[in-house]
C-alpha cells in the first residue's frame, strides 16, 4: 500500500437537545473505535442543539476545518428535526424530493405498522442535491452521502441503534475504499499499580525519541486510579515498518515500566488476564471479601467463561459472618479487630481450604467514611493469599472516598492475583 | 428576588485526545444536570484533542460566542497536558507560578504518597494571570476560575472523580451568586424498571403544558439501562410559586407513572431506598448469587452503613459452590438446571436459613455470550425472595450484553427489595 500523508480530519457532529440535557452520548466513542479499525481518527466532536443557527454555524467551521464531516441526529419527521435545512443553508444546497426514498418510506408504515405514513414522514424523502441516499433498515430516516470533491458530508440518524447499522454495512466500507491507504500500526500497553506521572517521566524520553525518525507517532495516555493505559499510533511507508515501529517502542516501553505492564491487547481488562493465568495453570480460585462487598468476585465474574477458574466468593461483611463462613475465631477477632493481619490471613486460609480452590484470597479493611480510628484509618486494607504451601498477607493504606478506596482494593487484590 | 431573563450562553469544551479515541465522555451530561439545577442550560459542548491548535481555536470561537466557557481536561503534570498553556495563548494571559499552589502541591505528595513531588507536577502550579485557583482535595490540579468581565473562563480537571467535587464546591455556588438571582424549586424523579421511552411519551404532554404559564420550567432526563433520573427546575416570581409550580408537576408525573417512581430525593440511588427499608424495618437481608457474581452483593454495600443490615452474600458461580455453600441438591440441579425456578427458590430459602437473616435473595441465570440454548435462552434470569412466612420466584428474560444482563438483574432484584 501506498503511504497517505495527509490522513483526512474527521469532525463529528451531534445534533440533539437532549443531549444537552443529561442524555450520556456514546456516538464519539463508538465512531472512534471503528474508525480507528479502518486507520481514520477523530478529529474533534462537536454537540449542538436543534436549533438551526447553532448546526449552520457548527457546520460551517467543521467545513472549514475538515475532510470528513459526520452529522448524527435531527433526521427525523417532527419539528424540530431540522438538520436537513441546516446542511442544505450551510452548503447552499436545496433539497430535493427523492420519489424512491418517499415509497420506501411509504412502504415501511404499510409493511410495519400497518397504516399509511403520517405527512409529517415526507420530510424524510428530502435528499441534499447530489448527496446519495443510504437505507435504514432499522428506522425510517435515510441517511446521506454527500460528496463534495475534496470532502464528504454525511448525515446519519441519532438513535445508536438506526446509526450503528448504517455506519457498519453503509459508511466504514465506503470511507475504507477511499482513505484507507496509509500504513499504520498500533499498540495498546496496560500498567497497573503505577501512578501516571511515573508512567509519563518514564515515556516522554522514549516518545521524543521515536518521533524525530521518518515515522509519524503518535500516543495517549489514560488514566484511572492505579489502571494507566498507554496508546502508540504509528504511521508509516510500509506496513512492516510501521509494525516495526510500534514493536521497537513497546520492547522500550516495558524496559522501563516493565513489572507495572500487565497486557498489550486492544480489550485486556486485568480481570481477563488474572483469568487466563488461572486457567493455563489449571489453578482455581476462591475469595473472602469484606470491605468490598463482592467487587472482587463480580469484577472476577465479568469475564465470560470464568467458571473455568472461579469456583466461590464469600461477602462476609459483618464479623457474625466471618466467623460462621470462615471460622475465624471470635477471640482472634476481638484480640486483633476483623481489619488485621492474622483475620485476613485465616480468612484466605480457611476459604481456600473450605473450596479446596487452588488459590485463596481475602480482602478486610476500612472503606471508610466512619469506621477509622488513629490506629486503624480509613483506607486501610489486608489482603492476604493463600496456596497449597505458602501464604502471606500485604497491607495498603489508600486514600479517598468510600467508591475509591473499593476500587482501588479490588485492583490491588487483582494485581497480587496476576503476580502469584 | 428578581426574575433573571438574559440566561448566559454556557460552552463547554473537553479536552483530551483519549475522548476521540473510544473513552465515553460523562462530563456534559453531569454539568448539564447540575447546571439546570441552578437555572442554567448549557448551550454546546466540544470535544478536541490534547494538540494547542486544536484548543486554541475551540476556545477562541467558545470566547465569540459564549459567557461562560467551561473547559475540562489536560491540567495533567505530563506532556499532553497543555490546556494551561492554549488558554495562555488564546487569552493572550501569561502563566504565572503561584507559590502557595505549589506548596499545596509538594505537601500533597509528602503526605498522601510518603515520597518528593516528581518536577513534572510543578507545572500545575501555573495560574493564568489575573486568575483564581480552586483548590483540588482529591488530585494534584487546581482548577482555575478567570473572570473576564463579561465572560468567565473555569478550568477543571478532566477525571470525573475530581471534577465532581470542584464543580459541585467551588463552581456552582459561584455561578448560583453570579447568575442566580430568581426563585427557583426542583425534584429529581426516580424511575425503575421502564424504558425511557416511556417516561418521555408520558412526561412531554405534561412539560409542554407547564411551560404555557409564567413559570420557567427546565427538564433533564438521564436514562441507564432500565433506571430514569427525570429533574424538573422551575424558576418563578417567588420562591412559594417555583414550589407550588415543582409539586404539580411531580403530582402529574407520579400520577401518570406511579408504579415505577421510588423516590425523589437528589442523591437517591436505589440501593440506599432498599438499605433504608431494610433498616427501618429492622430487617436483615442475606443474597445468593450466580450469574451476577458479587454485583449485587457490591451494589449494597456500597452503601456507608450496610452492615446494619447486610449479613452476607454467597457467590455460588459453580454448581459445586451451589451444593456444597447452598444445599442444593446435586439431583435437582440436574433435573432442572441451575437455571431454574426450583433451583432459585431453594437457593434464596436456604441462604436465609444458614444465616438467618430476616429476607434471603437469590439470583441464577444465564449472561451469556455463552451458555444458552432454545430452551434456556442468554438473557433468561431467575430471582428468588424468601421471607419468613412466604418465598417467590420471579422470571426474567433480559436482552443486551453479559454486562448489560448482569446489570439489569441487579436492579430488577433492588426493585424487588424494594417492594418486599
Amino acid at each position: 500500500m501506498e503511504l497517505n500523508n495527509s490522513s483526512p480530519k474527521i469532525a463529528l457532529i451531534c445534533v440533539g437537545s437532549e443531549l444537552l440535557r443529561g442524555k450520556i452520548n456514546t456516538h464519539a466513542s463508538y465512531l472512534a473505535r471503528r474508525l480507528a479499525s479502518i486507520g481514520l481518527a477523530l478529529n474533534e466532536e462537536h454537540t449542538v442543539s436543534d436549533e438551526v443557527a447553532d448546526m449552520t454555524a457548527a457546520l460551517r467551521r467543521a467545513l472549514d476545518s475538515s475532510q470528513i464531516i459526520l452529522v448524527s441526529g435531527g433526521l427525523g419527521p417532527t419539528f424540530d428535526d431540522l438538520t436537513r435545512e441546516a446542511v442544505a443553508e450551510a452548503t447552499g444546497r436545496s433539497l430535493v424530493l427523492s420519489q424512491p426514498f418517499l415509497r420506501g418510506i411509504e412502504k415501511k408504515f404499510r409493511r410495519a405498522r400497518y397504516r399509511r405514513m403520517p405527512p409529517a414522514n415526507k420530510r424524510q424523502a428530502y435528499l441534499l442535491q447530489g448527496a446519495r441516499g443510504l437505507d435504514n433498515p432499522v428506522g425510517t430516516a435515510p441517511g446521506q452521502w454527500l460528496d463534495l470533491g475534496s470532502q464528504i458530508l454525511i448525515l446519519l440518524p441519532g438513535p445508536p441503534r438506526e446509526l450503528v447499522p448504517m455506519v457498519e454495512k453503509e459508511i466504514l466500507p465506503r470511507l475504507r475504499k477511499r482513505y484507507g491507504t496509509s500504513a499504520r500500526a498500533e499498540t495498546h500497553m496496560h500498567f497497573v499499580g503505577v501512578p501516571e506521572s511515573w508512567v509519563d517521566e518514564k515515556v516522554r524520553p522514549i516518545m521524543e525519541h521515536a518521533n524525530r525518525g521518518s515515522d509519524q507517532v503518535q500516543f495517549t495516555i489514560l488514566a484511572h486510579l492505579w489502571l494507566v493505559d498507554f496508546d502508540v499510533f504509528v504511521t508509516s511507508r510500509t506496513q512492516a515498518q510501521a509494525e516495526r515501529g510500534v514493536a521497537r517502542i513497546a520492547q522500550k516501553i516495558r524496559r522501563a515500566l516493565g513489572s507495572f505492564w500487565y497486557g498489550s491487547d486492544a480489550d485486556y481488562p486485568l480481570e481477563k488476564v488474572v483469568g487466563d493465568h488461572f486457567r493455563k495453570c489449571k489453578m482455581s480460585l476462591a475469595v473472602a471479601e469484606s470491605c468490598t462487598g463482592g467487587l472482587l468476585a463480580a469484577k472476577l465474574t465479568s469475564v465470560a467463561g470464568s467458571s473455568d477458574y472461579f469456583m466461590e466468593g464469600s461477602v462476609t461483611y459483618a464479623n457474625a459472618a466471618k466467623m460462621r463462613c470462615l471460622d475465624i475465631p471470635a477471640e482472634m477477632l476481638k484480640k486483633h479487630g476483623a481489619v488485621s493481619e492474622p483475620v485476613a490471613l485465616a480468612m484466605a486460609q480457611n476459604v481456600r481450604r473450605r473450596t479446596s480452590a487452588t488459590c485463596g484470597l481475602s480482602i478486610t479493611g476500612i472503606a471508610g467514611p466512619g469506621g477509622g480510628t488513629r490506629q486503624k484509618p480509613v483506607g486501610l486494607v489486608y489482603i492476604g493469599v493463600a496456596g497449597k504451601r505458602t501464604a502471606f498477607v500485604r497491607k495498603y493504606e489508600f486514600s479517598g472516598d468510600r467508591d475509591t478506596i473499593r476500587q482501588r482494593t479490588v485492583l490491588a487484590a487483582l494485581d497480587l492475583l496476576r503476580k502469584v
